[in-house]
């Protein structure tokens, strides 16, 4: 998946052992954002596939996936739309509660953020289990909205988040096992 | 200011009364992020003085200044780095602890994210007291960064953020009293 330039996408991020806890290998992009042409790059490559596919909305759930969906909406001419934890966002909102490992989330979505059959691509940097990109669609589903896809800068194929999203397509610019 | 297009910014932004609390009128920028040529002409303007300013660096604190940091740090060939609440960064950090009106906050930074004598540019959704701004400022200050200015979306003038920061110049796309 290297695009013209030929560059690896890989080279730019960092792996940090035991975080945020013990016997998580974190894998950290601010490296990618510090460089402005593997960032470039990066917005480039994911707005690729999407480029004649009608998207009209891009979203994303703070904080890290409004880095890459700000740039992709601009570069696809589409408008954005921000998902937040609860109390962040002041007008009218659709919430959704989820499961985390310990616990529960919640997050919330404008009840305008989104119209009835607009085409809505969501964004984030890591695609992971799925939970929040699953919450995502959830929200989504509220405002009647068509997810044309997901997009992910990165993937960990053996947490299972794209079969946590089925039958949403997945794509991703940078995978490990 | 306002750019070729005509575009007046303040129509994208929607005045919400009594959030987060009782008392404060809220100035909502979803409308303008949701408006692709607003959101662009936004991005366009706040790119325009910096054009040859020689920014190596945009800094934003999360999670809205996010999205206009990292498409203004594309427009002008910049790295982008994130500053965040306690426990998102996962290599070592610069913290810097900040008192709010009740209680205490505190921000972090790579402590590679940002190299002596390199020239930041500061960005944010709003400017109001200055409080997280100022927080910004002083982790820069810590790594050795130039830092050649903030930018902001919108600012709040009576809340006096642009003297909290001084003498940091301060540009702004949209004001209120």
């Amino acid at each position: 998946m290297h695009a013209a330039n030929g560059l690896d996408l890989k080279d730019y991020v960092r792996d940090i052992p035991d975080f945020p806890k013990p016997g998580i290998l974190f894998r950290d992009i601010t490296p990618l954002l510090a460089t402005p042409v593997a960032f470039e790059t990066c917005v480039d490559r994911l707005a690729a596939p999407y480029q004649n596919d009608g998207v009209e909305v891009i979203v994303a759930a703070e904080a890290r996936g409004f880095i890459f969906a700000a740039p992709l909406a601009l570069r696809l001419g589409a408008g954005f739309v921000p998902i937040r934890k609860p109390g962040k966002l002041p007008f009218d909102t659709h919430a959704f509660h989820y499961e985390l490992e310990y616990g529960t989330d919640t997050l919330e979505m404008h009840i305008d953020g989104v119209a009835r059959n607009q085409r809505v691509l969501i964004v984030d940097d890591l695609l992971a289990t799925g939970g929040t990109v699953d919450a995502c669609c959830r929200l989504l589903e509220k405002s009647g909205a068509h997810v044309v896809g997901c997009a992910f800068v990165v993937e960990l194929l053996s947490l299972g988040g794209a079969q946590c999203i089925a039958p949403c397509p997945v794509f991703s610019l940078i995978q490990y096992p």
